[in-house]
């Protein structure tokens, strides 16, 4: 790990960094989310007989524009040509949560964590956006990243969440 | 509360819900978040002796300016006129968290709930792009609704977190 | 109508008309357009037994999206806070036609017909993409306005497609 | 061809396919369409001793910028950095109709053909924004990909119109 | 005048500036600038049997769209629905200086100068870029506000530039 | 030098260059320009006792976010993958004047002069943005390509401003 917050240089000036030194390399990230609601509010998601809309369906495409805009979203992000990006929702009817998975990938010079963690959140905000109506107290949380690979770094696999 | 996915009509079809016959009222939302990092890392962030670097500024940066773009972001939801967004940040050194907290106004005939919550979601995400390389770890949650004014369905007031 | 090609002014420069002195009004516009493929790339699209996905799910959501972008593509159009936002799609499984209809409404100080009109095209444009793997002679035509109302030029419809 | 809708994984969920592991290479593609309007409504348009305003010259520029936008308008499309973009109008002046062309190019991973075909429909729908003061009765029509070469699947030309 | 910058707050926070209680009238602003090139560069421009090109009406063009764009250019501007944008260009031959002006207008609750400057200077870049190839000397410059209207702080007009 | 205004073809029709042909080589360009001021207003922004808030720290995130987005501002630009952007502010306490100096980066077929350029446009705009409300009368100016290096034309350094 770098000891340093490489988005500033030795003056604390912000800066895009410099990765055209680096290696076009294939990077894939995966990071994991989740929306918490109602065990009421998800069945009513779940039982398309009761509503007749696929709201998973509408934050997966709304995920995967995100991660395409993430470069303008944040900062100090670098412009990429994603490759492939997938989303993957797994409710818990039980407990009303929601787990949102989603991988990025590139071949480039920087990774794509940010491009992952960003599909996970709009996601994420979609589907709060369409179930507020009927509960207001929907709380999403434990964005992370998951799994790194292929920048010279090494790569990486989170061993458990904080 | 509605007892509808107000997203979609009786078929299931997606649709942005039709808000002109709704009162153009003063409206105002704040949302809530947090990321947690390893202490040492938000002491670094702290510490501007180390790192001269504002972290929180351009984080708030990011959160106002994505919050302007909610509306090209998640499929539903309506432009609208922003006539006022701010950001705060209160970091826990004990514990490694940050709080962020998103004030979002606007005098229209829809609420801002949305508007706040991506203003903390991606001020989030611009603090983990920026102390990524030296904490992988760290984790965005607890984002949520904490108040709401100004619109047809009364006020809400969080009671507690889920 | 107007004799005038209102978006150049005497000198025939370009202009984004003056819209500040017209009436704020509740006006709507409805525009239809088609994509036409062949029969057996139409009933791979609905046979979801074949094909698990969603076609036309995916292409509103990116009809209702485009709509809300229109300022930022066509030229010389005045941003406007859309209220409302609807597609439908009526496939022709004989013919292998599937006809798109989007509306769209405002409160405001110009109409909305080239937010109906842009809902259309890139919802075909969303279908194309998608199927453009099986059917490369897809063709959409026949985008045109079919209803305007709420301006102070007076109502439209139209009779019948040129 | 394929016969698969290559944008759903095997579940029917929405993907930004893969593109990683398919070669770089220098694609091209030709599509067009035509805008069909009253004749005095193109005749307007070309006598520029009426009208001064270049109509043509800023659908081009709005087509050019619209093919800049692609992925950011079709949910599944990637990301990619165009090398070239050109618009053709040819007004046929008996008849009322303007054909619309344009070709993109890239050196990439994936074809161009829906750069090209958004080229035409925002430089078709531009047209209509000029003109619609005086004719509302213009059709936009036979947006068709027309040649496409570069890629894996072999080089495409369209025999003639379904 | 002011005596406070008054996009921070108490704290020194940046913050999108209040302006739910301010009355929407109807605002005005005129901006200019200019780029100064070699004399046998603008003689180029404005020789069209050379250059056939339109650069001045793409660069109009592109100030039109920039003024639409300038709330997500800005961080700290408020977004708003202008209601007209117009654009001038004023080439001296013998100097080699073309004057650009733009005029934005709004019924809003906040000005228009920043979306006036912002047309200016996208238009005078894009001429730049255009003319980039035959001039790399070229130098924009002197963008200025020049007169506003319509607020509460009265009207402005520059008596000589600084 | 070239003796042709490349973005027109023969017929005098906008195009985005083909630069297909062309290899990607590592360039780099620096651009300058300024914002002047009465010295008041800059004793402001540089007593941060007075004004906490970082003026310069917010328009350099706009400048770096700004770069990534020239191709979608000016018209015939290419898209590009910057791989660093950075920012310089040098106040002049004496005169008022804040020199902004922007460098931008890629690996790519064609410069990133505009990129710079842009970034300084809008940084200064932003500056603008923030001091507007205490000084009517800055000015921005001396917008130029200061040097650029890497494409096939040969390195251009500036010799002394025109």
């Amino acid at each position: 790990m770098s000891d340093k917050l490489t988005h500033f240089d030795a003056d604390g000036k912000a800066i895009m960094v410099d990765v055209g030194g680096k290696q076009a390399t294939s990077r894939r990230a995966l990071a994991r989310g989740e929306i918490r609601m109602q065990p009421a509010t998800l069945a009513r998601i779940l039982d398309r007989t009761i509503e007749k809309g696929d709201v998973f369906g509408i934050a997966r495409v709304a995920g995967i524009m995100a991660a395409k805009q993430t470069s303008s979203l944040i900062p100090l992000c670098h412009p990429l040509a994603l490759t492939s990006v997938t989303l993957e929702f797994t409710p818990q009817p039980g407990t009303g949560v929601v787990e949102i998975a989603a991988t990025a990938k590139v071949n480039g010079q920087t990774g794509v964590e940010m491009e992952a963690l960003t599909a996970v959140s709009l996601a994420a905000l979609t589907i709060y956006d369409m179930c507020k109506a009927i509960d207001k107290l929907m709380v999403i949380g434990e964005i992370r990243l998951e799994e790194k690979s292929g920048g010279k770094s090494g790569d990486f696999v989170r061993e458990k969440a904080v």
